[in-house]
């Protein structure tokens, strides 16, 4: 069984959560506090040396670290994953776009207002300029497909979407999305084909 | 033939050329002026909606972008990417590490120092204590495989190489890598398994 060490704050975490519940793979979940430094203790760094969480560790004993680098492998042989080599490559720029120009943003920006309670005044400028940048660059691309590689879901929505999500159950004010038609049509596409799992499961932010 | 957009001074760019030239695929390269705006321009931004280099538009007109999308895809069929699932996984953790953990802080006060001419007492210490913590964990791989991933070269030596091979050939003096025994070794490897092409090349920072 896999063994996924997790915050349950942390959408890269909920991401690894999300694709083990779609594609119903056995797994334990232990829950790390970032905050107090647990993934920061001479064991945790034996696993993954960076300290970070997601880590998990796999059925034959090895680990695995970095959010999109984990759900990649966990779905190679699903339909989150294009069979088309194009569209998987669009899959994957998608997935490194959200690691250095959506998650460095909307969620420093969310983690801030929400855990620390900041109003947006305090926020660094620059930061949330980005952020909004990388919100509204997702309503384009949803705008002209309904999911984020053309009409079926991915790995790519998976990525993107629980931020977004988290934002809509919680009702946050927090980096609203632009209020356009495009972005509850594919929430409620998200919602209908995979969510309803998260829902009820553990470890939803 | 790939038409390869990019901006000779960034370390993304040179990750591409660097994937085409060692595994001999054909491409044009046209150079961008990012500090000029020229990925901004609403012709680039139809090619990219994110106005970022590189961007390649392959052999069939189709974009794509994010340089370690872009090199995932071109080395799809060759041996930089590991043939085990495992491995491959291992070395898409580099990938997204280098995104999240290394470029923004390494490449950043790179750019600030050798671009701006800004000595470190100017950078902000966040991002140089972080590009530090980033040098040192390849380096603490590197005194334990000979690559990133195990024995043989992958794209993760791909692209985290481009900009500390950079350093080496300037003796430049910014965030100089740890002086361990480890490092030296490594790039020497890379130098001779794949440097000497990029080096000949155009577009070397």
């Amino acid at each position: 069984m896999i063994k996924v060490y997790g915050d349950s704050n942390s959408g890269n975490c909920l991401k690894v959560k999300w694709v083990c519940d779609r594609l119903a793979l056995p797994y334990s979940w232990v829950e790390m506090n970032t905050m107090k430094g647990e993934s920061r203790t001479p064991e945790f760094l034996k696993l993954n040396g960076a300290g970070q969480v997601p880590t998990v560790v796999l059925d034959d004993g090895r680990a695995l670290a970095q959010s999109n680098a984990i759900i990649r492998h966990l779905a190679r042989d699903s339909d989150l994953i294009p069979a088309d080599a194009y569209d998987a490559a669009k899959m994957d720029e998608w997935l490194f776009w959200e690691q250095n120009s959506h998650e460095p943003f909307v969620a420093a920006c969310r983690f801030q207002m929400v855990y620390l309670g900041k109003p947006v005044s305090d926020l660094d400028p620059e930061k949330l300029k980005r952020g909004y940048c990388a919100l509204a660059r997702m309503e384009h691309q949803l705008a002209t497909t309904r999911f984020f590689v053309g009409e079926r879901i991915s790995l790519a929505d998976g990525s993107t979407w629980v931020e977004a999500i988290r934002r809509r159950c919680r009702n946050e004010s927090a980096l609203p999305l632009h209020p356009t038609r495009v972005y509850p049509s594919w929430a409620s596409q998200i919602v209908e084909v995979g969510y309803i799992r998260l829902r009820s499961g553990r470890g939803l932010g």
